[in-house]
């Protein structure tokens, strides 16, 4: 393996986890009033396309990358939807 | 081209428009509270490492998408250390 497949191997591992600090900070603050409620729904077409994509490429790292961000992204809608308001301690 | 293809162009070219929603409401709202400032940091070094090996492998598809993707992403951290509170009239 090359360093550039090393590199690329790692740029689509670090893909994975980019939205799991947004995800682990909106569950413990219980706030999502800030997150864009479009991003996540296009981000999750949009990784579905990709999955689609990977699947009648027959590869299996795209597939199995953005499976992982599409989980993230229906988690984060699943908190927008939960959470879309300030929290209410700062209002009383 | 075939159908596959135009998958993943279409797909490919939606990536980059992920975040446009969010810069787009975090510039109108002026609140970046509930945005995570390490998911852009992360995404910005990740769409850095895409660019050079975009670069390494004479991919000139890979190195336009992840540039503006990482465009949105400083402006996102830009935001972010901006913005970063509950916007003043919903305190006072």
């Amino acid at each position: 393996m090359s360093g550039v497949d090393i590199l690329g191997y790692s740029a689509g591992f670090i893909t994975t986890l980019t939205f799991l600090p947004q995800v682990i900070k909106t569950y413990k603050e219980k706030s999502a009033r800030d997150i864009s409620l479009n991003m996540f729904l296009i981000a999750a077409i949009n990784e579905t396309m990709w999955i689609v994509y990977g699947f009648l490429k027959n590869d299996m790292v795209i597939v199995l990358t953005n499976a992982v961000v599409l989980v993230m992204s229906l988690t984060m809608i699943y908190f927008k939807l939960k959470y879309n308001k300030v929290a209410k301690v700062e209002l009383e």
